[in-house]
């Protein structure tokens, strides 16, 4: 094999960087990644102090972030598993730099001006900030490999995105969907899908015996769901959920079919779409996935029930929300875009 | 007041007989109940062995089941917490012998042959119970309680079916829900509702960590649903999912509304729907239900989503399936039954 | 039944406020409790919000606490659900207005200087601290009840210092127990015991699928167990542990008796001890308590386990961390300071 | 690397056995082992029917188990994840067959004659039985590696054995425990540890929100620890207790020191006694291990706390209980009876 890469995480200490980092670690083609944080001071100076897990294995220093460090180390890929606005402000002068990122964050991921409203970005008409947009690729490797192989910054999906996108993808794309009769995507989600920060809303308390909906009509990751499917907003209602577990998503995706079909129609149609991806795994019926099916792994699982009128269709789309919604995604991405085997790392 | 009821209860030993018991025990109108198994030395010889949370209350005796016993001890009102099938095949002899009865199994729910299917019910088409489901009425006092008062026998609503059917029936019946479009209810239960039989699905280490759909288009409780709203199966989509929590119902209930509201009008044509009636509460949008705020109270709590296109509504709906999905429903409807006040021991 | 009691709560916006206010609300000899909160503007302005399980019930109001509120209200008993500090500047000057006082916190419990230290009062030697803390009665009922009913103020004990003081007291005051050995409490707390700040110790991902040892050989509650039970620090151990529930303590207790005995006489001990007292509950062997079986109850469940030898003991004690261990007892309290049934309120 | 080893599974449909081939089917050094179950038609046809989290990588087919079968295929090494008594009887004739074993049940880890009448093996003191109870060789690495390397048979720990003798074994082998003042392990494990049969105990509402201690003075488990350690009965109380997660063990050690010692000089004591062991963390004061901490991995982690006096001693030791608790530890057995690295396949 070649010359191992050099790799850098910034945000190693949240839930993402923290999966991002462990797999990293043990990549066969990858040298040691370099950790970086933002601020000097902030978050302990190894990672081990923020993730105890890692305690005994050696040190994983935390390094303060500049693009200075990042070039004189010889990085040649950065990963960010940063808020949106720092991705937003970091990103330009990163790339110009000719370093390629992947930025876990939503900050490049939509096209659409009224979708990204949402994220309120100040800059968000800047020509610095197009310039970017005009390079970055949404990283879902099963839509878009071929566009993620040469791009300089790949935006990586939305959790909630990527089991809802997966799902409807190849009926939508065959025209088998009924839009007008309107799809419904109702999500739950692990609690770290809420991120590290320490809220009322992830109290222990707050969450345990409990179940319930937020942002209905409204969650941010909707408009990449739009645009990677190709709908109108009023076609798809996305209903997210706060489950009492850590992690882990499963879809519950109710769509009307444009004509009559047979279960063994639409499992074929799944299957000839991710013929070949390693990363998704299709559920002949009446077996649907279930959270647990694919915990601590990178699969997206996909099953579903049709209704004896061959028309109503639910489909049931299980990932962690970690690894396939955010760290594992971001390796299988680097996969690509280097040309190795997709599963590297991941299995 | 007058001289205290008399009642007895069949299947203590479970969840649902459990927390009945329990009510049952301080409510102020009634004597102390006759607590009654199926067979002699099955499940100990006092609640308290099944249930220690009662030890040291005093006793607690379970005692052989018969129709004898209940004529002797002077019962007034029966409460079945038992099987479907042991329900079929007792109740027809007690309701001839005057005792009223509340029952929380399926048996008597549905009336259309169809559904009933689901039971699978070796008598159903018998005369006996024919005459038996022409005296019973269905115990969801919001929607029927002219009717309970005077039955001799009420079938006590499905969890699912309470949380679903309370959700939609102001709506339904207003005829504000255009069901061209289909309804769904994305519902999700805590283990308590699978039942106390240890089973592999029921085992700690399958539920935690975990969420799975299961039943779909075909759970027992559709029926109920279709029945109490008057719609046609293929209108209405009931998955239900299983939580990992003890107890707890949310129901996510889509509807494309037949013309364009307001949330103003919505939340007023629940209001009123639910005037006076002391175990709905209505949230007034953007506050929606969550299953904490319903736990260990005989509440069904709805609240809703409108998107601005005034046509599209997420209904959200919460109940403690034990109680206002079983045992306090049932004691609900015993007050009713009395001309009690509705809230009576479940305070 | 005399006039009803005005009683007034501050800090109900808590855990522990907030079960003691479910509990106030319902207590037949008080009239509606006056709700306070320290700030004008925090925490809303009614107790529903931050409970929603209160919603639909009638208004909460919270106002802001003032001492001439209190007087203008007619406040015979005022509950402090509190911070220490806040309890300790508070008491003087409410004690002085003649107002009786049931208090949460530590503020009051401790006499011992040393065993005082771990809260750093600024105040602890002050004279008017000392004139308070002569008035101050340490509110275990089982223990204390005859200074209870008299006393101006109550130090409402610790939840974990509840759940050891009451397995251990029979045995230490008979003197059976060997303090030369050493006697080990290893107790386990659900995390509302941690109280309701959001901090990176309470957030879900960090309890959930956890269990952690903390404060050993130093937690605050220590001093209190000492003091009830006449020890000396070097004869008992204490290691709290965090669970991963939201409520309900266990404690085992390991002990050495002075001399051989047998089961019967350990409960018999234990069985006079608690003769009469409604809120502990002794198990007969070999039957031990479980957290489940004292939640959402005021008891404290007490079971043990006897080694061969007739000397080696281990105690099982548990309550509920919100009840028995906080806002159970301080109604029990009251119920003791006004000659009531000590159960009232409390079924 | 020379020719790969053959090795099989008897039980991978549970837990442990489960947990085990996903460790081989990744090991290096390994063929891709034979999947084994007790009788036709039982458990499905292939693992990933058990366990769908294995679906999509290709076919798992379980074989009915026969010594013939084991012979034909060239197995080098047969893994036990059986029942105690299917072990029992089955080692004998595969051990005389030259296939060597790694027996993940309590058959054969007991030598002491009382301590094994837990077990109630009818055949205790067969002829037979003795011959390969002295070829037996107790696995736990870090204790018995020498042994190990040549052994026969291994008798692979007990998950609650494992915790507590790492913990002690360092300090009771250089003499630093006053054994008379008696030591005591208070453990918790998570659900898994029960085994994956569903009863009343391990039903997800009986194990949800509560906490228990069960088989005082009288687990399985103790008499490994007193043969590993030396002690006497009477010199080690162990208490285990069910926790409301499904895996991971923390055992809560109490010791008096013979003398007086600093936290430094038991730190150096534990970290020269696992000086070069690769699997074994000793923490610095004042951290303490988290069940968190080993989930999902094989260490044992194991930090403490020492009383002010230098004589009281509370050490903390977490597992997760199906890895170091019982597969890791199995396959760490692995690669030291065949020289391999001790963390092959484990990392």
């Amino acid at each position: 094999m070649a010359a191992k890469l050099k790799s850098a995480v910034l945000g190693a200490t949240g839930y993402a960087g923290f999966e991002l980092t462990r797999i990293l670690l043990r990549h066969p083609a990858l040298q040691k990644p370099l950790l970086m944080k933002r601020e000097t001071g902030s978050s302990g100076q190894d990672l081990a102090e923020a993730f105890p897990a890692l305690s005994g294995n050696g040190g994983y220093p935390l390094e303060p972030f500049s693009i200075e460090k990042l070039k004189q180390s010889g990085v040649d890929l950065l990963f960010l598993a940063t808020p949106h606005d720092l991705s937003r402000s970091l990103v330009p002068e990163i790339v110009r730099s000719g370093i390629r990122v992947i930025d876990l964050s939503g900050a490049w991921r939509l096209r659409t001006e009224s979708h990204r409203a949402v994220y309120g970005f100040e800059d968000y008409d800047s020509k610095v900030a197009h310039e970017v947009m005009d390079q970055a690729v949404y990283g879902l490797p099963e839509l878009h490999d071929a566009d993620i192989a040469g791009a300089p910054i790949i935006a990586n999906p939305g959790c909630y995105a990527t089991s809802v996108i997966l799902a409807l993808a190849p009926l939508v794309r065959a025209d088998l969907v009924d839009r007008s009769r309107g799809i419904i995507s109702d999500s739950k989600s692990g609690v770290s899908g809420a991120g590290k920060d320490a809220t009322p809303r992830t109290h222990f308390v707050s969450v345990a015996d409990n179940l319930s909906a937020y942002g209905v009509f409204k969650h941010r990751h909707l408009g990449e769901m739009l645009e990677q499917l190709g709908l109108a907003p009023e076609e798809l209602i996305f209903t997210p959920h706060l489950l009492p577990i850590p992690r882990g998503i499963l879809s519950t995706i109710y769509v009307h079919l444009s004509h009559t079909m047979t279960a063994a129609e639409i499992e074929s149609c799944y299957r000839k779409f991710f013929a070949n991806r390693r990363w998704v795994r299709v559920f002949s019926p009446p077996r649907l996935p279930e959270i647990q099916y694919s915990l601590h792994s990178n699969f997206c699982d996909i099953g579903f029930c049709l209704a004896d009128d061959g028309r109503r269709l639910v489909i049931v789309s299980c990932i962690d929300n970690l690894l396939k919604g955010a760290a594992g995604q971001a390796v299988q991405n680097m996969n690509v875009m280097y040309g190795w085997n997709e599963a590297e790392g991941l299995q």
